[in-house]
């Protein structure tokens, strides 16, 4: 039950440096319209991120008539954050600067035969030793300086169930950990501190620092992929739950006793709007369709995304059906959560978001609550690039701010 | 956005008065380890609470050699709160002291003809002079001290969606509030602090400071009545939404394009385990069953719970239909928010709650988040009372204590 002024600070911590990355320069007092702290607590806070190097002034602007306002910036090229999206088939990895600018990626096929704990732990740590030699070898390092002694955090995200203690269990095909010590694994690889969680709270965390949550307070982030569900940042912060499995919401049941679902249920949300069920509605509607590929779901909502573009009949019908089941489950997340916006994300959102989001919009006004003030916005994912690897490293920055709180 | 310094000092101010309350007498340091605040903080939030006459100094204990400890209490006689839950037919009253022991009640029929906001907001407070008169009289009160002189706030619980702005709306047959300012007029006839709100809050409060929320974190409350809806705890405080609508779960699609649902949309969870939707259970299963009454939901429900009880086949095959649907919008629930309880309550979790629990239990087993350490307790509401009535009297003793806070 410990509620802590740190963690307050903390949270006001990380929305003064948000400010500062969202701008080019600003002054103290320009925090503080935008973050409604005191100018006390922004002063302070700022001296912190100065006196750790993460911000610099970086000039004065006048303040009609009275002392010129000293301008802030994120320092660039002091320390990097690496995100890591592990998928089941590849991972890829992406370092930052402090203000999230990706400086360097690489993507990696992962070995679907080999996903042991030790092997696949192996491949991370390769893929991201790959970027930080990249970086080093674009800026000529001289060997003795390690990059690696420029990190702030490797940001991991794993698609499955992470414990606050650093432990992963994934049920997937070919895929089965039951509370694998990923974080000690990698620790032992990389010898750098790893910041591990999954890709709908490093999405969440994306949108909250870099996309549609920017300013909000209630956000929910829809994760749709193979998998689907959800992101909570609650009060504006990320909402964990008990035991940090918050937004398993995939596994909500929509359809009693409907299609079976992975995950031995039936009905799930997941089991019609999943890539698999989206697939599956498409074989039910024309079983013969073209628009259905052998190379598996990817390639078949590909198709799909572009004959609705297209409008081809058979996939807005599909689009359509589609809508409907998402709407549905998005109206009831709507009632439960009453948020300010709801992000569609994942990569079928990717592709299909822009075919489906009217839709769904159009589904969730007929059966979320009927009062005008009650409605949340509904919108795509606005954000250039992978979320899932830029939310993880911001979740290493956010990390490593809570790490200098305990010296501060 | 902002959050605020004074947002944890109330919260950990309710916290070490939940602590007073529970207890006969509690010294600081007992505050401390329940609470996991400082000493310092702790000295200082009972230090106000001194000066406010909301606590006082009831003696010492020994501290094992050192220097005996002062032991704290709730003053009685020091202030009253009032807690209203208004439902459809009737006005529930009840007048507390600051310990939250009811000390007089009562209960009126609302007139059924005549909801029109004037009229309805004059029967509230006609039933809240009847309580203050029935204390008044029972005390001995001397005419020029005014009982309502007394009261530090007057919570009020009404069926529908109450706005931040202290409007409501409510739909249901004969009531349909479009954002009534009930706020004010309760302020006018009373002149009182009125603190107002749903019964799904105040049952949630209810649960936090009494019941089965004491010390936890995440907390589901699930109100089961004529309608059904869920109060949201999280972080260790009550969750409220974007625009205070949080928790309108009953109506989640649990069967797509099912049973049509008051809300106007088909297949709601309210439309399933709602007090009409178990009366409609039990009459497609057995048409002429003499436990359908023909006084309403109310009775048949009752004959219902009766007959299972007894261990009647036709009561039992309902109350298992029941727990299935119930189970599986519960296994929702603790799938997307993750808390460490979820508790039942209101009138139909009174009645058939026990007959339900161990059926809902497995159901929620069978179809929740497989690993062991996410499962939720799910227990029945353990307030013997109305934790409708006492809930309101806690946001009015929260409301108190806030305001109080704009002052020190």
């Amino acid at each position: 039950m410990k509620r802590s002024l740190r963690d307050i600070r903390l949270a006001n911590r990380f929305d003064v440096l948000r400010q500062v990355i969202a701008s080019r320069a600003v002054s103290r007092q320009q925090i503080v319209a935008e973050t409604g702290l005191s100018l006390a607590t922004v002063s302070t806070l700022v001296g912190e991120l100065l006196d750790l190097g993460l911000l610099e002034e970086v000039g004065y602007e006048g303040s009609g008539g009275g002392r010129p306002r000293g301008l802030l910036a994120v320092t660039s090229g002091r320390g990097v954050l690496i995100g890591v999206d592990v998928a089941e088939s590849y991972v890829h990895v992406e370092m930052f600067n402090p203000k999230l600018a990706a400086l360097a990626r690489t993507e990696a096929p992962l070995d679907p035969d080999g996903n042991s704990p030790d092997h696949v732990a192996r491949q991370i740590a390769a893929a991201v030793r790959s970027v930080l030699d990249q970086a080093a070898g674009d800026a000529g390092t001289p060997p003795q300086e390690s990059p690696s002694a420029q990190v702030l955090g490797v940001g991991v995200s794993v698609p499955g169930q992470v414990g606050r203690d650093g432990t992963v269990s994934i049920s997937a095909p070919n895929w089965d950990w039951q509370d694998v010590p990923l974080r000690r694994l990698l620790g032992q690889q990389l010898h750098l501190p790893i910041y591990l969680d999954n890709p709908l709270r490093a999405s969440t965390v994306a949108e909250l620092w870099f996309g549609a949550g920017r300013g909000r307070r209630d956000v929910v982030v829809l994760t749709l992929g193979t998998g689907v569900g959800a992101g909570l940042a609650l009060g504006g912060s990320l909402y964990r739950g008990a035991t940090n499995s918050a937004g398993e919401w995939g596994h909500t049941t929509l359809v009693l006793d409907g299609r079976p679902c992975r995950c031995g249920s039936r009905g799930c949300v997941e089991a019609y709007v999943g890539a698999p069920g989206i697939v599956q509605h498409l074989r039910e509607l024309a079983p013969d369709s073209p628009l259905l590929r052998s190379g598996g779901a990817t390639e078949t909502v590909d198709a799909l995304a572009r004959a609705a573009a297209g409008g081809d009949r058979v996939a807005t019908r599909v689009v359509a059906e589609i809508a409907r089941y998402l709407g549905m489950a998005v109206a009831g997340l709507v009632n439960l959560v009453n948020p300010q916006v709801v992000v569609l994300s994942g990569w079928v959102a990717a592709k299909l978001g822009s075919a489906l989001l009217d839709a769904v919009r159009g589904v969730v006004e007929r059966h979320a609550p009927r009062r005008p003030c009650v409605r949340a916005e509904i919108v795509l994912c606005p954000i250039a690039g992978n979320p899932v690897s830029l939310g993880a490293a911001t979740l290493a920055l956010e990390g490593f701010l809570t790490t200098i709180g305990r010296r501060l």
